[in-house]
């Protein structure tokens, strides 16, 4: 039947032509996955938890699904609430057939087949067939989360960890010798930077006991974090990030004015101070960290442009993280691009890689790195667009990013795919990502667009893929 | 001759495969629509008015195609000036061919063939030929408006329509046993939210008299509106509309300095008051209706982003609504967000649908709307993205809107179109919306991205089409 | 072999279907080439300068090049360093296969076919011969400035001339009759606006003297412009160019005010005005321009949205337009049309081209020239949205305007493609515009959008390609 569709996410799921099948299957599919940037508990590797259902593995903790799901009108008691594991997994199942096009989808179908062997459709009716399933290979020791690391061919592994953490996990891990995956605890100091948020002195506090000097003004602040960035070095720490919500600061003020907005903001636990009073001190505190980074050779990323908790009730009744967060509206590279100026000023930029949740950054921010950029003796440039992160993380926003930093920039410099997941199945999304990839350069070489010389663009795919972010975070 | 280009506009337009062919002739082409948001004249359906010639049909308040017309260079005489009603139309088919990428050329040739039996092209050519063919048709007893209606299959309509409106031609076309559309009112409250505008007081006082409530505080301007609203759900309203132009309002102050706001909008008549301290009207009183809304069970919908009468000198010759408002550049979806959080704090949020003109929006938007989601037991969520609105009702727009609410959000629970017309031949662009979406469907099926379950494709094109407008509304 | 992919740039390098290729290579690619917007010195026509190598035509001074070779890890050395010409180019050609995706792959490629024959790939391997090759062509007579301009059809070309210059490489090549081009000069008075840069005073002295009349205030500015306007018309021009950094200025204050930030502006040579205060100043002028553009039939540009040198090491090393500028982040079409409102207001709006750096404008510029046009008996409108620019001059680049522009006005009176270069053979650069336009088109008719009248879109083509533009500057 010459009408017949594709066959459903099949061998070559998104290669649609001998050169994207060849780049992927040849090439993107045998590399290792490096991934350097991750939200999973270093706890559950340490203990190697094993899980009991697949609603613990997915719904859980993952706010994604829990956004789809009430977008498709399921009640919260069947999402975050007290129904049961079944009834949760079954309420998600029959919210599939509505959520076509959204990337879940296809992350949902790629964990089904690579990590438990169904090659069917997930939807209300297979709920129970596929709840079966995977209990029972979840009982099995091939699903502890150690396992699941190993087999999904990672090499690395950073989490993502408050400077005030002990790292006590991370030796764990270190000492267990059958466990050949590096796993590298990252440095992320938010908490410190907003002092305008309530219970900010409570986690000074902490910040005080973590590194043992008592904190009372900016000086003793950055001598603390100092102790704390060389603890994390000795630990093995190569990359550090900022989750900077809404806009970029930039705000100079002098000396006294920093420590007068520091201690207001120690006095009242953080809800004295205004946002712009804050935001002088997160400009100072970037600068600040920036070249601490650099000296260490540590690599800093900045995610830019959420907008967080924008639902009053539901922040009170669930808390950060759930589902509530949303893309900033207001336009900051202008302020980004005067803040990197900034720092090259007064101390030195360090290796970067900068990442908006609001797609209409993607020019603005591929454009700015270009100004950035200089050379080390290696191949690759300073400062990097990361790929399409959180909300972008679809085969659009993916492929918009890519053509974007292709057109703007050098596209055998990219960093390629970072996980970002609180999952240890979503390893399949650098599956996801190396499909497109290929897919892309498959389309462009098969319109007479570029040379089909495959050996050059076998070394593009494996440098995306792979060398870069080696390379890039001196892995 | 296997280089010859697709039929122009045949049976498969805008159908590149069979699955999106399926979808559309067996399904999506057979529902009926409801209108629920146009700016057709109820006195029009009310008097069955009938059209003398295409001109008065096309021409004579449609300022879409006056844009256009402008954009191809016509002097004013030809598009709202004293030119005969034939050299109008002439004039606008000599524009066709540069039209190619417009929708206009596709909305025009549709409803020629839709209504008028005419599948040739368009142009300076055949203008009087279709000059001839369609004021023979018009003077048909079929092409009244009430029959219009009938045979475009639309099962309900919704007018938009102010407060202080009587709702005279409502209650007239309800009377008419033998016309089976259900044609609706709609709340449209701008003027009493602008009071920065020049007339304001002049409008309360159209208020007072409509609601028989004297107007001297905010108070009693409530009182009033609490009267037009238990007026406008006696007459049926189940939606309200608010058209809020270039950024959204979120601005809080106290009641006292409101009322002195108020107060000296109605002693300068709206000229003393400045654009900020008008948001904070517009902010309170949008929480107000939010929460009188929900008591009722409406929907309320937000239009924003349009920047309106940019050009002063036509402005002064032609009024509002003639050519001349465009897109607002700055953007508002963080304040969107603190505006929604604010009515959930202080009354309850009402079903809401969000349509920002500019299309930066889209992704901010679809964002947006899943933080806001929670159940009533229907299958649908509480907040929804309205489909590509205005500037962007055309094909790449509409394609793009969709793919983003998809990749965002649920794509099954999307409202699908809406008419936005000031035309009663302007159904056809549901046709042309429903083959964008069968269209859209179709390629990704083929491509192999979704399962080819023509069950559940069906379904979900239907809810698109028909179910979820229904029942999100209560119709 | 089924799968093979289509030929590396070959004859019909962007032209996928018969349409598009009739349409590109019977009559766009047949046209001559008005260029009315570049940066070539005119010293070098005059001169008609011959290039001893690749590198002195392609590296010198592309700051295009260098951004995208710092972004390939290229040490500066090697771009704009001391290192040898050859190593340059070498290291140019070895970033090659990094460059897949960028429109610098094309360009390279395309100059290497048209200009030296060479129908190969380049790369590391292929940079000797490349370079042996091309210094060997480069010694001819046929690669003179004044040979390549005319092998290249060019029928008119405008520079880009501070008021101050005295145009007399115009005047040389003017009185050349074996010359058959004709070199305009274009009218950028940036430097007089920006009253907020160190040299201001500097360069009003320069103004002072190129007039002839002594400047104190803003009348005598004013006057000394008038001179210099006069002066530009008698020697050829027909059209101005506005470079606005960032946002668009709408600041207005009486004259009073303006004249004291002008006196501060002065005295301080630049240094004690602020950005704010330097809008104001820029408001008054362009309007004051804008009246004068069209008393004498010119066209005034608008190039906005850029942020300019935002790498101080950089700045300091090598100074403006070295490739650290960047897309400004903070948009202003709402500026814009108040400021053309304003415009229309107080004088008269001469005809206009709008181009925003920022893709994110395309749809508000696209919709804002729409509101006001006004006809002048041409079949053109008065305002137009410019083609793709700088950082968006790439196939994605170009398609999206091309969209936006036919979907939101007139596609038929699209100006076309603009060369905005520094070298002289990048006019291959309108074989790229001309093919995207083609292969655009093509894709529609092919898809049944749009009718398969041959002469019809030829004339659409003809017209975007050539006619528009040589009646809209009136040449």
């Amino acid at each position: 039947m010459k009408n017949k569709p594709k066959n459903f996410m099949g061998k070559n799921f998104l290669l649609n032509n001998y050169i994207a099948k060849l780049l992927y299957h040849e090439y993107a599919a045998k590399l290792p996955i490096i991934d350097y940037h991750c939200h999973v508990p270093p706890r559950e590797i340490a203990e190697d938890r094993q899980y009991s259902n697949i609603t613990e593995l997915w719904l859980s903790g993952d706010h994604y699904k829990w956004r789809a799901m009430r977008s498709c009108g399921i009640d919260e008691e069947l999402i975050t609430g007290s129904a049961s594991d079944y009834d949760k997994f079954k309420a998600y199942a029959s919210c599939m057939p509505s959520l076509i096009g959204n990337p879940l989808y296809h992350w949902s179908h790629l964990e089904l087949k690579r990590y438990f062997g169904y090659n069917g459709i997930l939807n209300e009716d297979t709920a129970e067939a596929i709840w079966k399933l995977t209990s029972n290979k979840l009982s099995k020791g091939d699903m502890s989360v150690k396992n699941i690391i190993k087999r999904s061919g990672v090499e690395l592994l950073c989490t993502t960890d408050d400077p005030t953490d002990n790292l006590e996990y991370h030796k764990i891990i270190k000492e267990d010798a059958t466990f050949p995956v590096r796993v590298l605890p990252a440095w992320r100091p938010d908490k410190g930077l907003n002092c305008d948020r309530a219970g900010y002195r409570d986690y000074i506090e902490k910040l005080d006991e973590a590194s043992g000097i008592p904190i009372s003004d900016l000086d003793s602040l950055k001598n603390a974090y100092l102790n704390r960035l060389d603890f994390f070095a000795e630990n093995g720490c190569r990359v550090a990030d900022h989750g900077i919500d809404e806009t970029i600061p930039f705000k100079i003020v002098d000396e006294a004015a920093l420590n007068s907005i520091f201690k207001k903001a120690l006095e009242t636990n953080g809800t004295g101070v205004s946002f712009y009073e804050a935001d002088a001190i997160r400009t100072h505190l970037l600068k600040f960290f920036a070249g601490e980074y650099n000296r260490r050779g540590w690599v800093m990323q900045i995610h830019f442009a959420v907008l967080r908790n924008v639902n009053p009730a539901m922040y009170k009744a669930l808390g950060p993280d759930t589902g509530y967060d949303i893309i900033g509206g207001r336009p900051s590279v202008t302020e980004l691009a005067r803040l990197l100026g900034y720092i090259m000023k007064e101390t030195e930029l360090p290796r970067t890689v900068i990442y908006s949740i609001n797609p209409n950054d993607n020019a603005a921010v591929a454009a700015l790195i270009g100004a950035f950029q200089s050379s080390d003796g290696t191949k690759l440039p300073k400062i990097m667009q990361g790929s399409a992160w959180w909300f972008n993380d679809h085969i659009d926003g993916m492929r918009e990013q890519m053509k974007v930093l292709a057109n703007m920039s050098a596209f055998g410099s990219f960093l390629g795919m970072l996980t970002d997941s609180r999952s240890f199945i979503s390893y399949s999304r650098h599956e996801y990502f190396r499909r497109i990839l290929c897919g892309l350069i498959g389309e462009w070489v098969d319109k007479g667009l570029y040379p089909a010389d495959i050996n050059s663009l076998a070394q593009l795919v494996t440098d995306i893929c792979y060398n870069n972010t080696k390379s890039f975070f001196r892995f």
